[in-house]
């Protein structure tokens, strides 16, 4: 293993004292992970903050095997150690990355290949609001669902981490977007960000909404992340062939639907999690997104859409904003 | 339009009356339909009989726009006049078709792209069971599907005609084959045709059996046309990244589900309908049955399996005998 100068030998995280409130979540020392074969450590500068940091905290989420006990799936930082056999990184570099965990900590171990260069300008707490939501978007929604120039793309949450990246990659890809959000200043901020339509899906009927916003023909892809009663109006709100991929279940996974218009429109429902996909799938969606959206950051057609950032230490007052569910775009934990 | 000597004006068809039970398909005389550009006029000698056709006797199915109203959607039968532009086929060449439509008849008309010539040594009779079955199968389990070689492929409704053309198509290209039927005989019938493992669904539960008979991995493919409970259960007995294709809704379309397998799993859970396509599409699935399919059934590795014939005239006695349950394979009317 190559280290810089000065590795502490332990280091401030936060972890998940007992399942619980935000309040479980409190710093604690640990020893430095060390860098396996094919990885580096990262001096975390920033962390992001996401849904299954929060359903891990209350006991619901549990890390896959091999993964750190700690929360946190995303950091961007500095190269402070390389594992054997890591030939991308020197020390030194600026990276961010996906982690299967660990994130809540001054260092963070990620394999090589799931870290990519921090964007031209962008800051650090910039930077770790990236991967997650554009690791989610781009497989999901471009490879899972298929979404190509001229479709429609319905996106429920649109005003969340995911939202406000799908919103900006679709539109940047030429699709026209149709987004769902829980209040008025949501759905402004979904139209801003490229959204041809935003339904504040409090006060009106998102299949209604899309059937006039398409000429009655409805969304090609459709990106729930709310599952519950949302999932039989997703069957109505699609268009012929149309394909809805599932993130997450705000709502509940349980529910009942149609299935025939799912047959009668040929429609394609399918899902997936990040967090469990081997290291080789993470490196090459890295690979795709190094190539076809990094561009679009460094030069700003796409940025993340920051919310709040708080101390790593107050990493509890990151999860009380997040669960209230007014925050708009990305909660970001600074890491000193 | 070119046609052969002494084409009658008339001819004998069974019609639907009105809605209702088997007693309403009634023997009528019709107008020869003429054929279109691009369509040949088939002398029937077979029609294969079909649980669309009986949903349509029922009122629940009203043909596509543009199709005839007589009930029949496979044909088998002699070129007895050819529509301008033809040419592939000639007059007197023995044909088996897909037609949307007006297969109870002594004439058909179908585009010449829909037609596959009757392979060596079949009769009419058994070359009219094949194209409802053999395009929807192909279809679904290997295009939609994605059927590969040494995969598993769960069956439900295994002794009907899609489900036994299913086990022997997934078996001749090298799946394993569970299927699942509601006797003791017919799953033995499956066996025969090359399941191996078949589950009385009276008696078993297919999620125990499919898990059983793949060391917990479950079922890369399904084909399922029960709907109802099953589907929550498909998702259950899904491997990863399993692919659960709807072609029907025996039990019901409306049903209850927990969507969270469909995502950690990544199943893909998909469906369709063969009659309201294109006639490029289905003669597109044409070349490929011809081109993949149409040598096993001319060596006798595939064939369709014959439950009982009737004439035409008693096309309500097919109808009772498909509603009844008990038969395995296809029901075939004799058209004289």
């Amino acid at each position: 293993m190559m280290q810089g100068q000065g590795l502490p030998e332990t280091m401030t995280a936060v972890g998940i004292s007992e399942h619980g409130g935000p309040m479980v979540l409190k710093p604690e020392k640990r020893p430095l992970p060390m860098p396996r074969d094919g990885e580096i450590l990262i001096n975390v500068r920033a962390a992001g903050v996401n849904r299954p940091d929060v359903a891990q905290r209350k006991g619901a989420y549990p890390p896959p095997p091999g993964a750190s006990d700690l929360p946190g799936l995303e950091v961007a930082g500095e190269v402070a150690a390389l594992g054997k056999g890591v030939e991308r990184w020197q020390l030194g570099d600026q990276v961010t990355a996906l982690s299967p965990g660990g994130g809540y900590a001054q260092f963070c171990r990620v394999h090589e290949s799931n870290a990519l260069p921090i964007p031209n300008g962008f800051t650090f707490t910039q930077a770790a609001a990236l991967p997650e939501t554009f690791f989610t978007v781009w497989h999901n929604v471009f490879e899972r669902g298929g979404l190509a120039q001229g479709e429609t793309l319905l996106v429920h949450g649109g005003s969340s981490g995911i939202g406000t990246t799908a919103i900006q990659l679709a539109h940047a890809f030429g699709a026209t977007v149709i987004a769902t959000a829980g209040s008025a200043e949501k759905c402004d901020s979904c139209c801003e960000l490229g959204a041809a339509r935003a339904v504040n899906c409090r006060e009106e009927d998102f299949v209604q909404a899309v059937k006039e916003a398409t000429d009655g023909r409805g969304a090609d892809v459709i990106l729930d992340m709310v599952g519950g009663e949302y999932i039989d109006r997703n069957y109505e709100a699609a268009a012929m062939d149309g394909r809805i991929v599932q993130i997450a279940f705000l709502s509940g996974a349980k529910a009942q639907a149609n299935f025939s218009k799912l047959m009668v429109k040929r429609l394609t429902h399918t899902g997936s999690t990040l967090r469990p996909r081997s290291v080789e799938f993470k490196g090459r969606i890295a690979s795709q997104l190094e190539a076809n959206v990094w561009p679009l950051l460094s030069t700003r057609k796409v940025a993340p859409v920051m919310d709040t950032i708080f101390p790593l230490e107050e990493a509890w007052r990151a999860h009380e904003r997040m669960e209230e569910g007014t925050h708009i775009g990305k909660i970001v934990l600074d890491v000193a």
